[in-house]
């Protein structure tokens, strides 16, 4: 089983035995110099990996090691070529976004190491917006991201062959992807033992859910789109605990899910996360309403976004026309001639991205995994409130995405459902 | 280059070491026993490979090896791979439905070659069209056929890990791929020079087709389809001419464009070719009206296929809801659940179905490679004729599938552009 794939070399690094492996490793010793005083340390809170710290007065690194088992679980072991997966997506998408990933130094094929640039004062992403730090460039930097991945990696830029050759690379990160069909697309939808929600204010939506089968058929469509549809390399795992943050910077981590499938996703991930910090604000009020203007400034992020994206991707197709799919020289070599079809094309993948957003939101209020931004609320009555009303629009987002005909009516109903006061 | 692909001890066979390869190959040598009175004869007509009958008073075989390049092209090279991917689509689904197929008995990964069940009195089924002779089991077969191996390696069957294992077999299919999509999806729509069609009869529908921007972005979509949605192994090019025919027994062959595709491009080849064989049967008249009644039962059963393969593929579906799509377990195990987004996947199917079968139709009347159904038509005002109103119909089936509410539909649209009498 590949789950138990595991190089011959491979063992768990500690603080000692990482010394010795960046003593040797050539890649890194030309970065990082004089080791005499080096200092290392270990600093992962995840799950899944070990993560170090390096330094030296030369120079940082952070050094990201993948754990053959998620560590709440021992029981349920991943597969270390998750790092391969990882180091690839970066080193392709470098060409185009290389300034919004940290710098890659090295790959270790048998310790499964990523040797990065170590981030500072970067903070992951959702604890600034927990803390409501604002992130100015935050819209500008995340929609370049989305529209070059995605863009430069589908077929509307590359030839089919180009394209299948990076396909092949993720086709088989069959075990990652394993994890999201189930934490998002199944077991929140019925009983399963890893679903939890927050009891019993919830209980009465979690059952209402269950039993909804217009629901079930609509997530099940966005998980077969999922199987199916190879249109560009996904990070896979955009959310705002993938992303770290300083006043003006943005870098984009932890592709380790990545895999050709539709781009909605991503952007879906992305979008479903913002919308969750939002609804949790009032959890995290001190005063009542202090919060109020920092929530207005991530729903007004949130439509920056999505119309900065959809701006930049269709600037992108239409200077970059090089792709086998809408092959130009069909349409004369004039981009005027496919105008309309990419808006479609942008609505459609608009569609799409509401109703991924809504199985991320889901998933989070009554699957395996949850976000801080709800879990740190401490009332229970408060956190319960905050998750039914976001989860009432995820419901809709799953069921009804073209009600939200732009990304403004979506904000709206994110408005009016987080003046609920009244859980049913 | 992929296309240079070739195994270190690969040539061409000849009758001579043909005899050689069987008296030395133990899987071959086994079947037909004493080789003394052996007789072996090149039958071969395609452009793309040899194919030998082997014949003793044993058992007969046929052997198919292919060339590196096509044989009316001395310059375009072509992957010897591709018997790799036909040997394993055939070995794949036998389970299901190796009786619709010639049995395999051997494939030589050096010498490229297939060797299997040489297949009597059976011909070529577009053949035996063109002569008007009927075959009654025809639907039954292939709608057996195509719903048994679009289901089987759906994700509505198989795991996601057991379908990616077979992806995985095919993704790099991509040189036959690409002729499909150079071919059938581009260079009809543009001026190349690999193009013909029959002039001048069709020069202003040549001309109309290049200036249709709504036809040409309708295409498009069709191949981004074609180039990005995993559905399930297909045969890739399932025309009449990739089936041999007897009064009984329809057997399916030459499966080298196999590939992870769209359901609706198998089934819409299929229809497309009965439908040219339809258009073309005017022109193989010896008598005015003398194919009246033949053309009647091909509609009928063009009618019958789409309705057998509906109800097969749902009753599969139903009977066997083991994938990891629209998991069962979401829906309480219950497949009622589900019943009428069975009927929407199948609309949904319908509706590609039809898109497709356009192309495939278009592309053997303005493209390089054409049909002998319309091709044997002598004169060419006649065949010009028949061309026109089919071609007519493919562009309707592409621009706007969703007029033909029900197959019954499309083949009134057939009868009706028949009768046309004069090209436009």
């Amino acid at each position: 089983m590949s789950g138990y794939f595991k190089p011959k070399n491979y063992k768990p690094l500690d603080t000692s035995s990482l010394k010795n492996f960046i003593i040797k490793n050539k890649n890194i010793n030309k970065l990082i110099g004089d080791t005499d005083d080096i200092k290392i340390q270990e600093v992962g809170d995840g799950n899944l990996n070990l993560v170090f710290f390096a330094d030296t007065k030369n120079n940082s690194l952070c050094i990201k090691q993948p754990l053959p088992y998620l560590r709440v679980l021992k029981d349920w072991p991943l597969t270390l070529k998750r790092s391969y997966f990882e180091a690839e997506y970066m080193r392709i998408h470098s060409q185009h976004v290389g300034e919004l990933m940290p710098k890659i130094y090295d790959f270790d094929p048998e310790l499964c190491t990523i040797t990065m640039e170590k981030l500072s004062p970067h903070i992951i992403m959702r604890q600034g917006l927990i803390k409501a730090i604002r992130y100015e460039n935050f819209a500008e930097d995340i929609s370049t991201f989305m529209s070059k991945t995605l863009f430069f990696t589908s077929d509307l830029f590359l030839s089919a062959s180009q394209k299948k050759e990076v396909h092949e690379k993720f086709l088989m990160n069959t075990e990652l992807c394993k994890i999201t069909e189930d934490l998002i697309f199944t077991d929140p939808y019925m009983n399963n033992k890893n679903n939890r929600w927050t009891s019993p204010f919830l209980n009465n939506q979690k059952a209402k859910i269950e039993n909804n089968n217009e629901l079930k058929i609509a997530v099940s469509r966005l998980k077969l789109k999922f199987m199916t549809q190879s249109q560009s390399l996904l990070h896979g795992d955009l959310h705002t605990g993938s992303i770290m943050v300083s006043k003006n910077e943005t870098k984009i981590i932890d592709p380790e899910f990545a895999f050709y499938g539709p781009m909605g996703f991503d952007i879906g991930a992305l979008i479903a996360n913002l919308l969750m910090n939002y609804f949790s604000q009032n959890g995290h009020e001190k005063e009542k309403g202090d919060r109020r203007e920092y929530k207005k400034w991530i729903l007004n992020m949130i439509e920056e976004i999505w119309n900065k994206f959809e701006t930049k991707f269709i600037n992108l197709w239409s200077q970059f026309p090089n792709g086998d799919a809408y092959p130009i020289k069909i349409f004369n070599n004039n981009i005027k001639k496919i105008n309309n079809e990419q808006k479609k094309y942008l609505k459609d993948l608009y569609i799409d991205t509401i109703g991924f957003a809504g199985t991320k939101i889901l998933r989070r209020i009554f699957g395996f995994a949850h976000n801080i931004d709800f879990d740190w609320i401490q009332k229970d009555a408060v956190r319960g409130l905050c998750e039914h009303n976001c989860a009432k629009l995820g419901i809709e987002m799953i069921t009804n995405p073209g009600q939200f005909t732009n990304i403004s009516s979506l904000v709206e109903k994110a408005i009016e459902f987080d003046n609920l006061t009244k859980i049913d």
